[in-house]
């Protein structure tokens, strides 16, 4: 089953303490899409400038992602540029261009409307909103969101959570948007405002998961050169919603869940291993499976004996 | 198979923005051998004042926990106030007076000299090492530490970490002990130190265990509502070094190991429940083991289909 993916696709300058990068592919549906592609098919949908390479829809049309969602338009591509600090845990932009981003509004082809299975790479909730309207009754819809929404357009993100089947966000990100202190009261309560499952990324310590009746908790892949953490949110998200609708057959359950959040941390896991998606494009699915059958021996505690 | 626990034994008085207890059980030995109870018999070393109460000492039988290790002497018993910040996450020592416990130096009756398995609670590095001393051929020594230790007595602590089997301390302070941002470097590093494993606590988010040739990782039990941070640790460091020399039969292997874990990150949940010892006081094996079994349902992501 294809997976929708709808995001920003940007050219990224960053800094980290050892190495520096100039106009790399990144923006959100770019790590997303890459993340999902392992597991299945991939309908694209964004907007470049006139300067954005040629050779990324090479790319994409190598991993199976139809692209044909991709518009190019005049003007320049979105530019973001961030500095990592030290420790690599805290970042600090240094600069945004939108450029042609600024007008983006997200058109689906029509061949792209029936797509099952819809991720809602992080962008404007109104931009996540107009999306599902444009869809044919979607089985499964992901979205990955972020601070930034929260008080600029917090009714927007408030009208869009209903229509959520999982929400993904960070752990700081849960807190401040319900101000609770525990991340299971936080949580929990972002459930009530809508959707049906909820991811709470937690970096280094991984992430929880909380739908109706069952919780879930999964650690992060053990990682000692981390290269640069970008992207790697988004990454997670592709994984969950490409095993989800691929892997997974498109059935959705609980069990299903766990095992797609497993599968977006060892895509995330990969990902900051090398910069920009470089470590995605030279991934294969035996460096997955290889991986995940670690995270099993790493984190189960009764099944080995 | 019993377990012997060293550690302090004290007086606490805790503020938390809800409420304020005077006076209660604490000391990382009282939180210790507790926890270690439900699995072992304990041989519990420690010192107290002519204040302390007898009805601690009647707890303690009860417990299966012999106490003819802590000598009552002249003087007042080791009194130590603390108060947490509104999150519950930092707290803040409003005074300590060690008392009795400025002149404690461990001796062990004749009769636990031969007790196979050694938990050093958290109490000087010297101490720690004193206890060792005295012992005939242990099989296994679990010793907790913490930052306090890092810097005063860092000499004191290098001597001891090759004499110690599991070494037990939190996230902040393996990255403080190894100057490392990764945790995963940092445990490993302190492993290169001498204790053939180490446990890295991570609070809310679980903990981690490095062995020689493994790596496990485990989530926090989610809790809603935390009453009093005070002792988790030392409750943890009991549960594991009681589950290894109770239930586990004295059998250590990773495999065991990583059900210690779990064993010691429940039996911290209830702690935190209530203020001081009290949760602990009530609790039973039957409530032990449905949330082992309920940790279970919420990590794994294999077994269960």
């Amino acid at each position: 089953m294809s997976v929708l993916v709808v995001g920003s696709i940007a050219l990224d300058t960053v800094k980290t303490p050892v190495e520096e990068h100039t106009d790399q592919l990144g923006g959100s549906a770019s790590y997303a899409a890459a993340g999902a592609s392992f597991f299945a098919p991939v309908n694209l949908v964004g907007v470049v400038g006139e300067d954005f390479p040629e050779s990324e829809f090479e790319f994409w049309k190598a991993r199976k992602i139809d692209a044909s969602g991709v518009q190019r338009v005049p003007g320049k591509t979105f530019r973001w540029s961030g500095e990592y600090a030290w420790d690599l845990n805290t970042r600090e932009t240094r600069s945004v261009a939108l450029n042609v981003f600024e007008k983006f509004a997200p058109e689906l082809p029509e061949n792209f409307r029936e797509t099952k299975f819809v991720l809602l790479a992080n962008i404007a909730p109104s931009l996540q909103a107009h999306v599902i309207d444009q869809m044919q009754r979607p089985s499964f819809v992901v979205a990955d969101t972020m601070d930034l929404w929260f008080e600029s357009t917090r009714p927007d993100l408030h009208a869009l959570l209903p229509r959520v089947d999982l929400l993904i966000l960070n752990d700081s990100e849960a807190r401040q948007m319900t101000k609770e202190t525990s991340l299971i009261r936080a949580g929990r309560a972002i459930r009530r405002m809508g959707p049906k499952y909820v991811a709470v990324k937690k970096g280094e310590h991984g992430a929880l998961l909380f739908g109706p009746d069952d919780f879930f908790s999964c650690g992060a892949y053990p990682l000692e050169d981390i290269h640069d953490p970008t992207g790697a949110g988004d990454t997670f998200a592709g994984g969950v919603a490409g095993y989800l609708a691929g892997r997974a057959g498109g059935e959705v359950d609980f069990a299903q869940l766990r095992k797609a959040l497993i599968y977006g941390s060892v895509l995330a896991s990969f990902n900051v291993e090398a910069f920009s998606l470089d470590r995605l494009r030279s991934l294969t699915s035996d460096e997955i499976d290889d991986r995940y059958e670690m995270f099993k021996l790493m984190s189960q505690f009764e099944v080995l004996e």
